[in-house]
């Protein structure tokens, strides 16, 4: 599904011409209708241009000599085996952006939310030279889970709010899981307390896209502490997180941070990135919003929207946000990279 | 919704006899089947011997002179007028246990969870001798927000470990709503971050029930220090939690706070109330468990299920809890209240 | 909601710029965003021309006066009211095309599907004469519960195959109820087989859409005969129709069926209307399609998504429609009626 | 879910006790709660006297000498191989009452609606002849899209009003496709138009049940000619159906059809069974009933739910009915099965 987003958001690109889709040996040389056939699930067409595309073999890199200048990967298979192959593919010299987990924790592999660690884009000439690239790179985005909070978290750090502990709750929406993904009896009046692994990511990949570079080394934020309890809801898409956290130092006025998420602007911004939203965090002033349904869409699917601002007794600030999970949340996400990565000078 | 409730659960029961329903004036004189024609949304039917029971007006404790010697309230109407109206019936002799929020604030009207603080009843002697009332009292039941979490809460305070932080996330059901309530369009596809006045209650009305009698007054607890993120989702009945909590002295382990939990009982365990489920705290090892729809009915409706048992990053403790929210958490809270009060003399 | 849906296919029109707004008297005076504050149910923002419009007295045609060449009426109020205020905003000089049933009955009145009845626009000329207008007239479209199957039926209709009998199941979304509308506790787990007053519309009103014009009247259609079940069911946008349908005379062959439905092309799809889908049918040939979430918005909400051709073992032929409720069976239908009339020379 | 179904029903059963469970070779050896673990679907707990019931292998009918007189059939493997398997259980002495369509065609096998065919149990005595079998036989139920209408036709035909042409739209349950089954993303926000091979069985299966019994042979009836469509829709249990049908002769007014309801019952009612619910059908008299989730547990889940009873201006009747899909339409289906042949002395 994550492939179809790809499909829907590249159609009409200013920047990118997908020319070339690769997948598994079983389904290479099949044209890509044929491929999806019966699973194609996004609400639009299939797009005409891409219908007759012929299926290359993903294991092979090769196979893609001298037919792209970028790559996004969201392959499925044990961690091991995408580590391995998409190293494979930046060796063979393509610049790779993936959605992929695999390479999350690989220390010289920056995780990248472009409005917040644009900077880190510098680990990528760490890479290169360590491992002997010239134009290839492998550049990971992070999971869905942390799109709905982190940007307005970070906006509060820029402004110079010391964040040291967070507790978030996510309602995560069903295409997270993919297709088929969670089984329809599990969300029939019904939400499931528990999604395998997320709460792990949830917790652990904001400290490295919050890390700084030192050197030639990615070091990790030691702060905020995070405490996630992953829920999946009846919902399409769209994801949300109800966040508290506690500040270290000074505490801003409610008022102060409603400002500084409505004046927040990133690199993406500044640039005129294509995919970038003119607004990244979107303040509602409804007691009742944001929801899913009602403001996943904000921003062509890219902005978070965040509302129910107030103060906390337990820690000291509390708000709800909603992202797109598959458009900002993945493959919206992964091409704004990779924008950003263009802008920056890393493609060929 | 309430008052059908009550009446299906009150068809069997071995103490209590239905005999008497009083309503709004303009329901006054109508048979009960006739008054709920089209809004009678149980699963089951009306009970054949209720349906001819005649209405009284509720505005009028004296219609109800000798025929009652107990009083179920879930009146709606305006905070002043119910309480008004709950007072004129205990002094008229009526034993009243109310679902509304009217006298929960009320300082010497207790607010009874009966596993958690079934001693608060000696506040009925302190308000009869205060109003001057008989053989009538007030008593309420708190919130449904807090029944999924409270009991757990107290286990552990009363296994005497002090916890004074307390974060929760709760998902709760369209039912606690009424009918109509919630639109269905606000359910469909998406959920509803704020319920208006829910977080309130929820930080509030814990420090009641956890609070001690000193003399003739009940002194609110002072901890812990609650901070409630109340949201709807599309689920008909059960109200989930998701917790974390911290200790402020010694800390028990994980297979500790299991122990504790599975050798909870309260008063209505010991006493065999007939509504009492046997284990009041359920916990469950599945990883995914508690749910709604497949937890809710757990103990006739009246047990808690707890889950996900896991220690916190940030404060120290964290579960997720489920309880049906209009049988604990409505009808059955006041029907089990009603039996604790009948077993310790305050029923005349 | 009809109204706000009105807004945001208004705002981009090439021929038709929103100046004037009108309410209830209650209303009147406020600006249009404080008038549905908290009652705001679109994706997408209100639009923010049209924020600060101030809203008018509805029942008080004179205050349009000189203001407005096309008037959309969406009232809610009892019939008779409704009828009389059109008439009096058609009297005043306005042409009036209304979401309204109220005069869907009325003789000189056409309920116009552009692309089945565009002549019914003569209706417009004779209602003229009859009743003193001069630039005014009153025209109607009809229920939402016909647009996903009637188009296909006329189409065959057209080509030769006279239809007798007809069976159709609606599956219909909950906006069709409006907001708050359906209560959320009766579609959640659930479905409801009844909607009010909805089997009647969509058994009567086909056999004027499909009528003649005969001289001055509009002689209604006398077949086919129409059955419908009529059902609510947990979809926000998007009513379905499963429909088996019997021919009198001769019977098309299933690919026949296809071909005339892929080359059907109505008066808007001609005169290139601006919210003219392309394909006003598209007939998929997934097995499992079309469905609400998926095929609603095809052709921007405007287009009927057919599938499951199928021959009928009782009647002749068999087939499933989704369309878009409040698009395609509301403010957008209505806004393509009007095209079609300013087309035909009807505004002034 | 079936077999897990069968657990919860079987339980308390007052003739039937569940001794020895069998499954596929994989998982033979297994404890029950073990075999189920994570994948135990029910509401309520798995019953404690089964969990360690050890799991022998279904291949070997072998297994089970000398423990069974009585076994329930829920296979899911290749229709050849279910009836290769069922078979060599009947012939090893297994009375085998079966959840499969694989035997649904078999001539001598006969499958029974208790209220509606129970005369059917005479092909038992063909079977056992034709085939040698002594105390074993085969005996099938129909599929569960059936359950929800064909007992109110019957009740017609049976007091003597032919039904030539019936029209059925099915609104299924998502338990209906076993766990998974359906993906949560094609039953969020809409509805899907197909579910494989269920509008075949929906027309031929009925034509068996109502057929009779000449000689040796079973001839199926010649009507009604049935047209089914086949619809999933967002709910857990519960399979409703919106019918038309049309009489051949004589036509019954719609007050003598609720009378004929109302009054009916099967051999199931004048035996006593264990799970005969006491009205097979019930009929409700509210405009907006029944619905699934309040209507599904009627009769214990035993009983049909009708209602919207009215005259249909193409064929001549139309209803709604509602069915229990995984008790009625299942498990509980093939025990009140067995309950009825136990009865007529077929099980030793």
């Amino acid at each position: 599904m994550v492939g179809q987003r790809y499909l829907t958001l590249l159609r009409d690109h200013p920047w990118f011409r997908l020319s070339f889709v690769a997948a598994s040996p079983r389904s290479a040389g099949l044209r890509y209708a044929e491929a999806v056939e019966g699973r194609w699930h996004q609400t639009t067409e299939i797009p005409a241009e891409f219908r007759d595309l012929i299926l290359a073999d993903a294991s092979d890199p090769a196979a893609a000599e001298g037919r792209c200048s970028l790559v996004f990967s969201c392959l499925e298979a044990g961690k091991a085996e995408i580590q391995a192959l998409e190293l494979a593919w930046a060796a063979a010299g393509h610049p790779l952006v993936s959605n992929s987990s695999a390479h999350r924790g690989t220390a010289d592999v920056p995780m990248i939310v472009p409005e917040i660690n644009p900077g880190h884009a510098a680990l990528i000439d760490v890479q290169r030279r360590r491992r002997g690239f010239t134009t290839g790179f492998v550049a990971v985005k992070p999971n869905c889970s942390v799109q709905s909070w982190l940007a307005p978290v970070h906006a509060l750090r820029e402004a110079g709010y010391a964040i040291d502990r967070l507790v978030v709750n996510t309602f995560q929406a069903a295409s997270g899981a993919g297709h088929p993904g969670v089984a329809s009896l599990d969300l029939i009046d019904n939400m499931v307390p528990y999604i395998g692994g997320e709460e792990e990511k949830t917790e652990r990949e904001p400290l490295k896209i919050l890390g700084r570079i030192e050197g030639e080394d990615l070091v990790e934020a030691e702060e905020p502490r995070i405490s996630a309890h992953c829920n999946r809801v009846p919902v399409s898409d769209g994801h949300g997180a109800a966040v508290s956290l506690g500040f270290s130092g000074k505490k801003p006025a409610l008022a102060e941070v409603a400002a500084i998420w409505r004046a927040f602007r990133g690199e993406p911004q500044e640039r005129g990135l294509p995919l970038a939203p003119p607004s990244p965090i979107i303040l509602r002033e409804e007691l009742d919003r944001p929801q899913p349904r009602r403001d996943r869409d904000a921003g062509g699917g890219m902005a978070v929207s965040v509302g129910r601002l107030r103060s906390c007794p337990v820690l000291d600030l509390r708000f709800f946000g909603i992202s797109h999970n598959t458009v900002r949340g993945a493959a919206g996400g992964a091409i704004l990279m990779a924008e950003l990565l263009a802008a920056r000078g890393y493609l060929p």
